[in-house]
């Protein structure tokens, strides 16, 4: 069983809540962590390693070892993330499209990006088709913006490529039983049959580069943790079609604005920066919600200090917004310390957030006009 | 439930067997008896009855009053019917495409013909996509042999044409649990969730006409009885997102050649004759395999007489291949009496099969030039 319901939390592709203990969702999972000897593996190939990966965001991983065995045989591999499209790109989904860009650049792979407008729309009542399609047409802006090499990344729309995606997902789904995805994602007999049906189109491209070259080619999928039940199905039906094992490495999610135990999400707007949001509203959201690690007055602070491993502000720092340790290092200690105000370490969040948003926003303005380049159509 | 396990027949879109009793399946189903009345109001438009009609081998209905009450408002229906393909056609195919062409000459009316390679390869263990969809191609040449006008049909295979069904899909199987699939079809949690999603793919056609002209127009589904399941979800589920439900016409089964109560299917090649058999082969799997309905010596069926109601090559001749009623009744009547031998009887089938096979495949090899004005290109 994927969630956790007789627990203190819930994981699967469409609820997390609760404390999440990622060494527990590893084991139940059966996932692996990152061990000092697999990064020391990555910087080799890499040069460096990515923040993400030294700061153990990235922190579990499938068959990593085996796609760098590939790899130093010189079987390169592909990479292959995606989006469900319900809402504009909020702050979480950039986590590991920043780190799927790095491996791109690092390891020279071609990236398939898979935007599951059929998804959102079969697993949210609210929302017709047409709003999750103009949704993935929005946010690929955001990940055009993050500057993938245009050469080397597809962006599929579920709906746009069904001609490709359908016929791949049906030797799939006719490996599949609902037993499975019944165990696999907790489905229950009122689920509706595209539901049930979907897991095998977030199957496909992690074959398509296969199935177009004709030859297996070894994939590995940087998402957040959420969407292992998917890749797990995946594994355990593409060998039975000829196919690799597609790899994953897997990162924790990005808080709410409400506090470390929550998920940044886009059905509470109060939880969630988007990347649309002004900087003025960037700043409001900060300032009025987002969960202070500090004490209750500044005289407790001083005397105290504040603890940065619950407070959400720190947190976007360390997840996504300081990529220089040193930096964020002094930040965590003077936070500690109580040299650190959290109206000080708010304002320190405002202006990278908003200096990376403002920036993410002239790159999103100017990927409307390459849209045509990076999106494929059937 | 649909299957009637505990009960001396199966009948499901995928298995057919036991002597079925259609009035209990008529009520099982949910369908209306075609009643005189609706005969009258269908030859008062079509100018006479199709001997199908006449004989009550399309003998059920849903809402075939409710189509001719539209049509009479100037509010014409589009026909669709299909074909799962398994194999070549077999005459037991012919029946309600001989049936549907009929109504397209006479009402005036737009065919949308599919063919679900899909739902063949998700049912079929044994086969793969490239079966099912070779013989999409293959099958679709008997469909545009039969006559039907190029100008008003359009033949869709569900893999070619994924990209708008897939698309369509997605909202009516947004409507569907897996309880109903389950309640309609029978099926468990060991089905495939291709298989489990099917359904979606096949209420496509019945609202293609309207999404294309952006208006509800009336849908008539002429098929054999055992696809009524679909048809019933689709009934329920279309209202919800503002299509009008479509109408079905309900044929019998046509038997296979081992007697009254088998089905004629692919699956035994002594059961059935193709459309691709050659002369002698029709000759040959007649002569050995036709269920007589006569006695077991030459002189007690002269005395006795035979049973046309079992008979299996008189029931062909009835379902498909004379259609003049003055000739089917002399031959029942010589045959009852006595004056018809079996092999006669064998030998006038066999005569008049031929003779239409041989027009049916001439009209197929000049259908290979055709092709590509039927089938739509997504």
């Amino acid at each position: 069983m994927v969630n956790e319901q007789n627990n203190d939390f819930v994981v699967t592709p469409w609820e997390v809540h609760g404390k999440i203990d990622y060494n527990r969702l590893m084991e139940k999972f059966g996932t692996s962590p990152i061990t000092e000897d697999l990064l020391e593996r990555i910087r080799r190939h890499a040069g460096d390693l990515h923040f993400m990966l030294r700061r153990g965001i990235f922190f579990t991983h499938r068959d990593m070892d085996w796609i760098l065995d590939e790899f130093e045989k010189g079987n390169k591999f592909h990479l292959y993330t995606g989006r469900g499209p319900s809402d504009h790109t909020h702050l979480g989904h950039l986590v590991p499209w920043v780190f799927t860009k790095w491996l791109q650049d690092k390891f020279d792979a071609k990236l398939i990006f898979q935007l599951t407008d059929d998804e959102k729309f079969l697993f949210k009542e609210e929302l017709e088709l047409s709003d999750t399609y103009s949704y993935a047409l929005d946010n690929a802006l955001d990940v055009i913006a993050l500057g993938f090499d245009p050469n080397k990344t597809e962006i599929y729309i579920d709906t746009d490529n069904a001609k490709t995606f359908y016929k791949l997902a049906l030797p799939i789904a006719k490996k599949i039983t609902f037993s499975t995805v019944k165990a696999s994602f907790g489905f229950d007999n009122s689920m509706n049959i595209g539901s049930i049906f979907y897991t095998s189109i977030q199957a496909v491209p992690a074959i398509l580069e296969s199935v177009k070259q004709g030859k297996n080619i070894p994939c590995l999928i940087p998402h957040a943790i959420d969407q292992d039940p998917h890749f797990r199905v995946a594994r355990d039906v593409l060998p039975k079609l000829g196919f690799y094992k597609p790899g994953n490495i897997q990162c924790q999610f990005i808080p709410g604005l409400s506090g470390p135990e929550s998920k940044m999400s886009a059905s509470d707007p109060t939880e969630t920066i988007f990347v649309t949001d002004t900087p003025k509203s960037v700043k409001n959201k900060i300032i009025k919600y987002a969960f202070s690690g500090g004490q209750a007055t500044i005289k407790e602070h001083r005397e105290l200090g504040g603890n940065p491993d619950i407070d959400v502000s720190f947190q976007w720092l360390k997840l996504l917004f300081e990529p220089d340790d040193q930096k964020l290092k002094k930040i965590e200690e003077d936070y500690r310390t109580g040299d650190l105000l959290t109206g000080d370490l708010k304002n320190i969040l405002i202006e990278k957030a908003n200096e990376f948003l403002i920036h993410h926003r002239k790159e999103r303005e100017k990927a409307k006009d390459k849209l045509d380049r990076f999106l494929v159509k059937d």
